[in-house]
C-alpha cells in the first residue's frame, strides 16, 4: 500500500542515521549540553541570522506547541489561532490541558489575517474573559497554504500593537521554504516572530523539532518548562546531531523541494484528470475534490485521509508527499485515474 | 574526561541503529501503530507473561510517569512517594503541574515500604485533605537499591487493602533484572503492579521507555493522555524498533549484567581503598564516601555527581556505569586511588 | 441611575436577612454540616422528587460550573455548549483553567439543540481530538430563552446514546420555573439531567447557588472538589438559611414571578413603542434593538448592557429585571421612550 | 455542645448584619465595583498606611491562598511552606491544583524562619527542580504562634535576596493583632509582605477576607484571576459592607480582643489545672496536652479537635475561642476538670 496519508511514514534522511552511527560511541554531556547539539543551535542561528535566539529541540510538534504556549502566558491568557490550527484540532485539547483557551476564529484558506486577529482582540475587552496574548500561525497551514511576508507582516503590526507574541509552527517549515512562491526565509521568520519551530519530524528527521525563541524574554527560564513537561530527553544529542545534518548548507531546503517537486507531479495529474482542489496548495499537502466511487476505488491500493465531504457525491481527501516519495509511485498512482 | 555521571553518556546499543538503518525506508503507519511497534508489544507481553498488558512506547522517563500519574488519578488524588523519589526530586514538579500532589515519605535506602504507605493513608483522613490513591516507586531506586519479592508483595497489599494503585519507574531496570540478589522478574512485576515501565534511555535504548498497563481499567483511554500530553511520536515505530531489539531473547538483561560488572569491579576497587558507601547498592548505581580533597583530585579527570555532604571533610559522590562503560576505564580509574 | 444591567445590583429578599439574624448566634458545625443547610437540602430533594440527589451550596455561578465540570471530566474530556453559554464567554476561561476544552457551537437562540450535541460528538471521533463528555445547558438561556421539555427530553436521549453527561445551569432558574409557558420543573430537571444548579444570587438571595447531582456515581468524592476549589465556605450555613427561605413553599418561584411581571411590563411597552427584539425572550432578560441615538440619551440615566450590533445604526440592548425591581420605575423609563 | 472546635460555629458580629439590612435595597453595581466595597477598601489602605495597595475581597481562606499563589507564580515556580502550613494539609491540594508544589519545611512551632527559607532555596538550585519564588506565613501560625517583627524582617531580607515574594495568610490575624507580645501591626505588614490577607470568616464575618497586595507589580491582572478561579462574587457588595463594619476605628481587633480574653482564661485555668501545653500560644487557639480518660469524657459535652498524639496516654487537643465565646461557658469548662 502506497501511503499519501502523510510525511512521516519513512524513516530518516539516510545521512541522519550515518550522524547518529558515527557518533554513538561518544561519551557526552546530556539534556542537549553535549557538543552536537551546540553545533546545531549555531547552525540555526546562523540561518536565521539571529545570534542572539535562544534554540532548543523538543521531540515533536504537540510538545513543542504545548510548551512554548504554556510558557509563554499567564493562567487567564489566551492563544489566538485559526479554527483548522492544529492546537484547536488535533492536539486532544493540549493547550487546554495547561489551563489555556485557544480562541479559534474561521481562517481564510486555512490561514490568520491581520484583522480576524484584531477582531478576537476586541471582542475579549475585560476581565470576565480572558484576555488573548498570543497569535498561533501554522506555515504552511494544515490546508498547504503559504502566508505571504506581507500579511506576516501585517499580523506582526497587529501583535504588536495589542501586546500579542508570534508564534509560527513550522512542522513543514521545509516545504515552505522550497515553495517557488515563498518569499518567507528563516532571517524573516526570525524577525517576525517571537518564537517559532523548525519541523524535523515530518522533513526528514527520526524525530525532533527546533524551537527558536528570538525574543529573549519569552526565553528566560524554559529549561524549566521543557522539564516538568516531559520533554527534554536525557540523550538530548540525539536531537543536536539530527538538526546538525539538516542544517548543514541547503540540506533541510532540499529535503522540502524534493516533497514539493512530487506534489507537483500528483497536482498537475490530478489537474489533467480534471480534478478541482479544495483549495490551492504550493506545498507538499494536496487537497484534490474526488468523487465517492473512485475514493472508494483508490482506498483499495491507496492510504490517505478523507479531508471533508464537499457535496452529496464528492469528499476533498488529503494527499501528502515527502522527501522519500518516489517517482514511479506517483506516476503509478496517476495512471490509475480515469483519463 | 571519563563519565562516571550516567547511564546516559552513549548512544544506542549498536544493534539498534543497525535495525533503524535496516528499516529505514519501509513505509509504515505512524503514532504505534506500525508492525515493529505492534511486534515490540507482544515481545514485551511474552516476556512479562502477560497477554492482557496494554504496552506503549514514549520518550522519557518523567514524561511516562508524568503521563501515567495524571491518567490514574481523579484531580483530588495523590501519589505517595519515598522523599528520594524522582517524582519529588528531579522532574520540576511535573506532578505537580499535571494538578496532583506527591506525597513524600521519609524512604529508607531509597525504598517505601508497607507500613510507610499505610502511615501516609491513614494521615489523610479526610476530605480536607487530598486522598491518596497511587503508589509510586523506584526499582532500582534513586539509591541504587532493590526491592525483594516479599517488600513488593507486601506493598501490593496495602495497596490492594486502601485501593491503591500500584506504579514502578523501571528506568534503570535492566540492572535490576540483572543484579545477583534480584528474586523480581518482569512477570511478577506484571502481576503485582498496576503499570510499571521498562526503561530504555538508561539500559541501551537511544531514548524511549516502554510502560506496560496490567490493569486493563487503567489503561482505558491512555492514547488520548499520551497526545494531550504531547507524548505521542508522529514516527512511532523509532521507539517500537528500539524495543523489538532490546526485547529479543535475554538482551535487555544482559545489557543490565554488563553495567552491573562494572559496577561490581568499581565497588570492589573502592572497598579495597577503604571507602564506605552512604548506601549497599547491588545495581549500577554507587555511593561511595570520599574524602573531599580526593573529590577535588578526581573532578579535574572525572566527571560525576556530588550526592551529599556526610560530614566535614567527606561527601558521598555517585557513580553510575552503564553498557558501554569500559573495564579499562574503571580499572584506570581505580588505579588513582590512593592506596 | 437606574439599574436594568443585571438581576443582582440589591441585596437579598429580606426574610432572608431575617434568618440570618435570628439564627446568629446559634453555634453549629461548619462546612455545611449544620442543621440548617440540612434542612434545606431536605427541602430541595422533595421539591425536586428526588431523595437521592446529593445538594451542596455554592457561592457563585462560575464557582459551581467550574467545580461540576473539572469533577466530571477525565483530563482528556469535553464539555459542550452553546457559543452564547456563559462558560464559553464570560468566566475569562474557568473551565479551561481546569484543563478542559470547551467545544462552542453555534446555538439557536442560545440554545443547543439533540442534533447539534450529535454533530459536536460526530466531529470528534478519535484520541487525536478531546473526547465530549459533557453538555452544558443554561436555562434560561443567555438570551432569556428556554427549553420545552420536548428539547430536553431529546437532549437526554443524545446524551444517553453517546454517554455524555447533562449538566443544566439554572443561575436563573426562578425566571424559567415562573414564566407562562414554562413546562419544565425541578422534578423534570432532577430526572432529566446528571446535575443542575438552582440558582440564588440572581434570584433572591445574598449569594449562593444549590447544585443537585441525582446522578450518585457522579456525586462521589465532590466534598474534595469543593474545598480543593476554595468552593467551601466554613460558615456553610450561611448558605443554608437562605436556602431555607428561598426553598420554603413557592418563595422562589414567586420571585421568578416577580421578576418576570416586571420584564413583561418592559417588554410590552417596548412593542408598543416599536422596538422589535434580537430575540424573543419568555424571562427576566430582554433583548430590544434601539436606534443609537435613543441608547446614547437612555445611557444618561439607565445602566444596562449593549448586546450587539445589528445594523450600522442599531444595536440590541439587555434589559434585566429582577424580584426587586419596581413597577414605578419601569413606568418612569418606558414613559421616556418615544412615542 | 459547647464549640471549642473552631472559631466559625456561629454568624456575623452583630453590626454586620445590621449594615447589610441597612443597604439591602440600596442597587449598586456588582463584582466588588460598588461603594461599600470602594469605603471598605480606603478604610484598609488607611489601616495599612499604603495607599497604593490593591485591595480584594474574596469568600474564603482556601480560596484566597490559591488565587493569590496561582497567580503569581510561573508554571515551574513553587511555595515555600511551614510542614504544618495550611496550604500544605488542609487545603485538599489546592495549590497543586493550579499546578505547583508546595515546598513543606519542618517549622519550628508551626513557623517558618529565614534559615528554612534559604535552606529551601538551595535545596534547588537548578532547572531539574522546581524554582522556589514565594513564601508562605500563617499569622498566627497553625499552632497559634505569632511572628515577632525582627522574625518577618529578617525572612524579608532572605526574600529579598533571593527575589522571593512573601505572602502572608492572616486568617486570624485579629487574634495576633489584639495579642498582649505582638508588636507585628498592619502597616509593619504592608511595608514587609508583597500581600497578606485580613481574615473575616474567623474573626466575626458572617463570610470574606480582605487581600491586600502592595505589590502593585503582583497585583496587575489579579481581576481575571478572581473571576477565572470563581472567586468574584457577583454582589461584591456583601463583602465590602462587612469590612466597612470591621475596619471601622479599632473594631477588628476589639473582636480579636474578646476572643484572645477568653483563650486567657481558658489558658490560666488550664495551667492551674497542672496541663502542660504543646506549644505556647499567645492566640487564640489553645493546645493542651490531656490525659485519654478526660479526652473521652469531655466529649460527651464539648466539641474539640485531637491534635496529635503525644505519649501512649495523652494527647494534646486543639481548643479555639472566638468574639462569641461567652465567659460563662469558659468558667463552666473548667470547673469540670478535675482538680
Amino acid at each position: 500500500m502506497l501511503y499519501l496519508k502523510n510525511d512521516y511514514a519513512e524513516g530518516a534522511y539516510p545521512p541522519i542515521l550515518e550522524a547518529l552511527a558515527r557518533t554513538n560511541l561518544e561519551s557526552t554531556d546530556g539534556y542537549g549540553e553535549d557538543p552536537h547539539s551546540k553545533h546545531a543551535r549555531a547552525l540555526i542561528r546562523a540561518q536565521c541570522a539571529c545570534p542572539e535566539a535562544a534554540v532548543h529541540f523538543l521531540s515533536g510538534g504537540t510538545q513543542t506547541n504545548l510548551c512554548l504556549i504554556a510558557h509563554a502566558l499567564l493562567p487567564y491568557q489566551a492563544a489566538i489561532a485559526a479554527d483548522t490550527g492544529h492546537i484547536c484540532t488535533h492536539e486532544t485539547g493540549a493547550i487546554e490541558a495547561t489551563g489555556h483557551k485557544a480562541i479559534a476564529m474561521p481562517g481564510v484558506d486555512g490561514k490568520l489575517t491581520a484583522s480576524l486577529i484584531e477582531e478576537a482582540v476586541l471582542a475579549h475587552p475585560n476581565h470576565h474573559m480572558v484576555e488573548p496574548k498570543l497569535v498561533y500561525l501554522s506555515h504552511p497551514s494544515e490546508l498547504g497554504t503559504l502566508y505571504k511576508k506581507a500579511e506576516l507582516k501585517a499580523i506582526r503590526e497587529v501583535c504588536s500593537r495589542y501586546h500579542l507574541l508570534l508564534y509560527l509552527d513550522g512542522a513543514r517549515l521545509a516545504s515552505a521554504l522550497a515553495a517557488e512562491e515563498n518569499d518567507l526565509f528563516l532571517p524573516d521568520l526570525a524577525q517576525l516572530c517571537d518564537a517559532f519551530y523548525i519541523g524535523g519530524t515530518k522533513c526528514g528527521a527520526l524525530f525532533g523539532e527546533a524551537l527558536v525563541i528570538p525574543n529573549r524574554r519569552l526565553a528566560e527560564g524554559f529549561l524549566y518548562t521543557l522539564k516538568q513537561r516531559g520533554a527534554r530527553l536525557a540523550k538530548g544529542r540525539m536531537l543536536g546531531i539530527q538538526f546538525e545534518v539538516l542544517m548543514q548548507g541547503d540540506t533541510y531546503q532540499k529535503l522540502g523541494e524534493k516533497a514539493n517537486q512530487m506534489a507537483a507531479i500528483l497536482r498537475e495529474g490530478l489537474r489533467e484528470a480534471g480534478c478541482p482542489f479544495l483549495v490551492e496548495s504550493p506545498t507538499n499537502q494536496l487537497f484534490p475534490i474526488l468523487p465517492d466511487a473512485l475514493i472508494g476505488q483508490l482506498q483499495q491500493r491507496y492510504d490517505f485521509i478523507i479531508q471533508q465531504r464537499t457535496d452529496e457525491s464528492h469528499q476533498a481527501v488529503r494527499f501528502i508527499t515527502s522527501w522519500a516519495t518516489r517517482e514511479e509511485d506517483i506516476r503509478e498512482f496517476l495512471s490509475e485515474l480515469p483519463a
